[in-house]
């Protein structure tokens, strides 16, 4: 499908011949820019309700950069996410645009081209232990460039019940909550107990020995005797907060 | 807190004296029946938007009976449900009430007092293969009784891509996907690219050898390359129903 | 070591050319009664501050009976304990002893010969969920014949958190916690975190799923952000119940 | 809660309208300084009998030294412990604070308020080889600042019984053991053997191959067939020494 | 290879043309007799210094008879052992031979032909608990029929090192050592410590919960921190045995 | 075997006492040049198709060089193919023989010395995503250098199933499939359900947290729920390359 | 695309207007019969060769009997298998089809409607030991009733090295492989050391303790030092089979 | 006990008080000496038939020449082994005692005060691949020290059968064999199968991918059909030599 075909559904619209459903419909199905290593999907903004979001993990800054300038070219206000990044990348990507900004604790690099909030209520991200800040900023960068206003809770484990009850109010009035915990990752459990909304846990990798990587907080989740609860993987600060998007905005 | 406690609660409410926030926050707190081997907590309906729900597995008929007795007491119109219980539970609960209703294939008992529909819009539960329905239909008759309509769409694998994508208006038009997989747990990818909805992946047991009991396709599901992906256990249909109902009342 | 040889080490205790705590070191280390299949151990009362303990599973009720036999032979009190037992096992322990009681729950059984008080406080046993129960009664029968005040709080899992809250008395009142939990293991966090005794955790099997039969609730507890808790293996009520009562009796 | 508050609490105490189990009570529920990325717990001392422990791993010496200089801000003689430290942390510590002391081959820093034994008895520390010292030593540090007489044990692995049985009166007179090995963690089960007081075992990392990071050493220790042993995570003798504490204590 | 060429080497070698050596080792790699479901290797005893042994699990009776009737046909004097059978497959062994014997508690069945003791010193089989006792008796009776002299020590756990060490007598008298022990799997590092022989350790799938089925005494063995230790898979008491007896042979 | 040997294998062929059928069969299990630590197989070309390839990894580049040498030095045209190497191995290599030619993406160093076509039609190699394109190259390189002609699919995730589906008329092409994916390892059931030819997935280590280095993508393929899949080990694009290779010249 | 479609195609074809290798293109995609809990693919065997095969563990005699009916319905010879059935589900089937045949070692059920050889050469399915016969069976049987002369050879364990050797024959013979083992799985990698062909690796659940269901052979196979050896699941004879043929069609 | 008490002892001996035999015994269980770090057993040497062996890793150089250094002090001709030690720590040693010799391949330094051959056989060490060399070396260095003529064979792989047949007569000529293997660890059950020697396999860490650190060799191992195989750790070489010389001196 090119130019002339999207002129074509347009134009068809215009005429009154085509509903906008349709062409919606028909629009998100569209090809995508190739280069070479990487596809670059233009419509998925269109389709899933955001654009590609780059992993720049294994990638190098002149592979990021290709990516990114194929993303700003269309003339569209998309919004773009450079996730997993760091500061050499992030030089990179700041010479082809002077608005990236970079979040070193997440490792997030974000293009803001509009800052219209499209969720419908507000996300809070809660994190356990001051290691797990690193994965919840990732959550919270994600939600914010998606749209959303966010607002997190930090060091609040559930060893310590009292500093997460404090906060008993930022809680009943979030809309989607995303919990992040490592080692034994029991705050999901504790925080969806008090609210009826969808919370997303999101287990890290912090801790040591018997933790394996994030698996004792990833199984504990899986698990919650919480019935509202549903987990991404382990450090997946990303996931976690693009699911709690895509739920804000329904 | 006993009658006289809401009572209280509820005539300065009327007073003015209460604004109904505050008072609907006093009361989402509320204590619980004790059985002694089991808490009946008759306020979670209005704390988590739903009653409890019974795990009848490793529960006797007349401890499912007693505490469905207790559930039933309050002068609510809460729907009751019953999981993973079997004929001879049934019967005991239809004893007790003789709007039980029992699905064999997911073990699920239902009693409705209210039908009504409480979810924005429709939740799709898709199962992979013909020996995931049972749990797809623990989510099903879940998503029922918490009042969302519900529709399925089953044995839509990925090795059959053509099966899966002729219901491609019935996945375009959900507000929410519950995807159940076992063996290589892949549906939930490819159903999610399809859709900026959150899609509940729900992995099961169904496998032998390297599926090591549903843990395959929970690894596939949580590695998912598709961005708006959540998990929950393996084999918890129950669960995947139950936040996606979350979610469709936003 | 036969009679003559405790008589002389009495007779020297009594003459006073031996110290009590002398002696009682040289009784500590005594010989045992071999029966074949099986070594009854007569002075482990002595040296551990219990007789030997009983594990009836994969036993027949001949050796069991042949085992209980030999250790009620001795003049002590010493207490008989048999865990995981069945109704067979019992009968055929009954015709041995009378006194003999069965628990049902946790199929353990007991036979009192003295109630003697030795623990200086009071031991709780706090269960996470009704499934959890049989093996929080494991704990409760064996510190109960090892000479301890129990209570129990059972139903209080973490995701109804004021069910565990209003029990905050008895938390604060025990000298030992046995806390119990399947599924993802959280209850041991959130109670040690209101204490400062300690807190022994016990993982159950119950779940299912990414359970995997209680590794997901035994590797949270390991990971456990409360200092003040250890673990015991899964399903363990007894080791947690022994434990506790070491730990009661210093 | 402010420091009026508490003036209340304690006057209400001196006129006798307070018992002062009540008043003990109440301030035991206390809120803590925020530093944004971490809160400090003024008054856990006060609820679970030590200050709270710096976790240094992940964090930066600005982040140490700001938590510290908060733990030092009341006027309490609270000990301050940081674990798992390197000696760029403890140049830092050691600025803010001159008392501070180093101890590399643990990782642990220690500020020394005041040096009241508090324990009842001795606390003996058992480490099955020269590889195990580190994590031994952590136990030893940990428990020394939390106010007990400590000793240890090192290089009596069970495959050379007699240097293990040389200690026997050690192990006799202790009142609280930590056993600390790695490979096969057979000690713990030999110590706990030989006495009747609670034996915490730590294992530890120390192996290779199928060693597995210390899950050998873990599943051992939690199969022990000697019943007054619990166990902690890997490598984790700073929670051996803190449980060894919480026991000694009562 | 059939008779006739048997005869032919047999003559060559009395002739003189051919020498004992050079025979043998022409001897040790001939056929086997094909039942078409398994193949009668009738010459391994020559080869590998014992007969095959049939393991009877997943074979039915039919098929054992009639691989030991293939067994039995050669005009040698070798013993035959099948390993995890029942009594049904005994009564049918029985029908064919009557100097068959059953050793319910291991489930072995033996036919001796010949009594001759070939191992050099005593095979010394230890054995941690009364439930390991099956196992070890495996390791008994493969160790037996394969002519060796076979002593036993049972319920000889390390949690109770007296009752090891009264056995020091024996253990120092053995050649060979099998130890066979579930749980933690610590008797093999205690008993190879007190010895300079090999020791074969046994690990057995006794215990429950973080047992996993035998997998924490395999890596406690393999992990064993004495060096003349070796290992089998778990629960295989016949291959304990036979290495063993490959041993003491030499 | 020696020359002389090889020499009078070819003489009887040509007398017409041998057939060839029969020459080459002898021929096929021809011994090696024994280099001490390495054991060069030259007639392996002939008896599995392909000479011996050099798997670099853990060898110096004195090692690779040594090896390349003795494969080079008969006179036949068998290409060389060294695998995982970087690029200090191929500067030795190169220095060796200027034909090497090296693959920075994959590590590999191939030397042409023919480059006839034997495969019968076209391997397709498909990858899911950008970062699993090193382990395709080394499945491209290996086919190529195996004598096969080899086209590629790159960035094809089922997240995007249009992408996919683009290219669909190569996937039909195909006589042999690549199939090179990682996290949740889905592609090769989708692209197997397209066509009837054999499918070999390489499962690769690309992800993090849940993936544990590939076992998510391993497991997933391994219980493909289309018929036509096959395995090879993690980040094995060699053995991919290989087997398909195995299968194409058929 | 109902009947008329399919129409149109051929008269098209018959017209000349659309080449043959078009149409089939065309008709590879076709639509399939919805029983509700399953969806029968008319046209699997145009598009992938052979018919789908059911799999009826899981399924009830009378879901099988209706998918079986259903693929029998259209006037194709397309020949029929369903595997993991029992004696009642054959008798079902039977009373369905009295062509149908039950082989009671592998479960499988087949339906021969031609009996037409397309395989190109011959599969042979090699097992390890007799144990191993029932997943072999299920290769064999696949590969039959999808047009294969098979042969077969079992026990053939690598510890009898002479045992495999003596079929080297049949080994070279062959044009693809078919190995199946348990235990340590180590056949594969022989074997395929002796060939060229490709080697498809079956691992069997046959053995006890470290095999862990299998996982050992598993993983031994995916290690293969052999490298014309590719995977299928565990105990997948069927899946052995299936690619055999999909290779062998070529 | 001190140098009298060997005084006494031997003087009894000599004056026909005390056997030599009970001499032995009573010597075979004296001191150490104390570094406070480690514990030298000086007589080991005595009582396991080698003196203690240092393990260098997560040693100072230091630490390891203070434990020679008092290895070296007692008048003894006992050899001295260090594993797994670097360039470092040699020259440490290298400066204790020039006799010091270091093998780079396996980490080894050995200290020869006496060559004297005290086993019975030739050990023979057979290594599977180039990669395995170097843990076959220190079972090499290992044996040779302990007094034992030891032979190796290396890059045998069973995917190359003729390698290994080739060595049959070195095989078939020793009294022990150790079984050195990664990746798939098939060698020993070959290797097993042609012989009646105790075989002691060790798996290697060789491999990647699902080879999973040497855990798919270990349980290819463990699960070996031939039953003359017993297993050490993972890279164990150092084990492997060790129970191959306790063997060998039989």
């Amino acid at each position: 499908m090119d130019k002339r075909d999207i002129q074509h559904v347009l134009e068809a619209v215009r005429a009154g011949k085509l509903s906008v459903a349709r062409a919606l419909e028909q629009l998100r199905h569209m090809p995508y820019e190739d280069l070479g290593f990487a596809k670059i999907d233009h419509h998925r903004g269109l389709r899933q309700g955001f654009a590609e979001v780059v992993y720049a993990k294994g990638k190098t800054p002149q592979q990021v950069v290709a990516i990114v300038r194929g993303m700003l070219r269309p003339r569209t206000t998309q919004n773009v996410l450079i996730t997993r990044a760091d500061a050499g990348i992030f030089r990179a990507v700041r010479r082809l645009n002077r608005h990236a900004e970079f979040h070193p604790l997440s490792g997030a690099i974000r293009i803001f081209r509009n800052r219209e909030i499209v969720g419908k209520g507000t996300i809070l991200v809660v994190a356990a232990g001051t290691s797990d800040i690193p994965v919840a900023e990732e959550a919270v960068v994600t939600a914010e460039i998606m749209g959303n206003r966010v607002e997190s809770v930090y060091d609040v484990g559930v060893a310590g019940l009292h500093r997460l009850l404090d906060h008993r109010e930022k809680i009943a009035a979030a809309r989607v909550i995303v919990c992040v915990a490592g080692m034994e990752g029991a705050l999901p459990s504790v925080v969806a107990g008090l609210v009826a909304v969808p919370v997303i846990a999101v287990p890290t990798s912090v801790g040591y020995g018997a933790s394996f990587g994030g698996l004792a907080a990833l199984l504990a989740m899986l698990n919650s005797c919480a019935s509202n609860v549903c987990v991404v993987n382990i450090d997946n600060g990303f996931g976690g907060g693009y699911v709690a998007s895509a739920i804000n905005r329904l």
